[in-house]
């Protein structure tokens, strides 16, 4: 197929989770519109931050992650936990465990948002 | 809370996906900005259809979703596939045993497309 936009398949998210082990670095596996799809592995705790102009989703795909939040209760997830942090809405996420996530925004958003820092680092593609 | 916007708490597929049986009505479990995150169930043949304006992300959560094209090979998905499904790509997804999926693409998008015709439904919000 010469067109890259054409279908070139199912992506299994476990068998993208296997090609990489780094952690907070988030990999595009896809993009929808505007938007990416990404997976990224986490450990740890991350900076407190938040994305002015965007929600964030998270799902977790494995282990085990908490989204700490200033004004309200932690969420935890567990594997198919979904949660959307709004727009403006600090938060820091922590994975007591390595934990796998599968999260969707707009292109071009930082992982650190507001927050900057040496944590910061574009989305990779996952080919 | 008095703001809707505000988190409150975890969204669990299996949990949603429990508390539906209509097979090919979509369901909104959140809002990502303007885009819709919503489960279906689905069992049989849908009908072939196309979205000019938009891509549309399938994942699967449970079951095994054939999503057939006209100018490629068919794209099978079992649990943890995703596939996006570009605009204006003519596709019709079937399945042979009862499927659950987690959908994306932006609001107002009608299930059946260009096609319209008795199974034309819009999303229903489970609460």
């Amino acid at each position: 197929m010469t067109d890259t936009n054409r279908p070139t398949g199912a992506i299994n998210l476990a068998h993208k989770l296997s090609l990489f082990s780094d952690l907070w670095t988030q990999k595009k596996i896809a993009d929808l519109n505007d938007y990416e799809v990404k997976l990224a592995k986490l450990k740890g705790e991350f900076v407190w931050h938040s994305h002015e102009e965007t929600d964030e989703m998270f799902l977790v795909v494995g282990g085990r992650l908490t989204i700490r939040l200033r004004e309200t209760d932690d969420v935890v997830l567990g594997p198919g936990d979904l949660f959307v942090v709004p727009r403006g809405v600090e938060h820091c996420p922590v994975a007591e465990e390595e934990t796998a996530i599968l999260l969707i925004e707009p292109a071009g958003v930082l992982n650190t948002g507001d927050a900057g820092g040496p944590l910061t680092k574009p989305a990779e593609t996952l080919d």
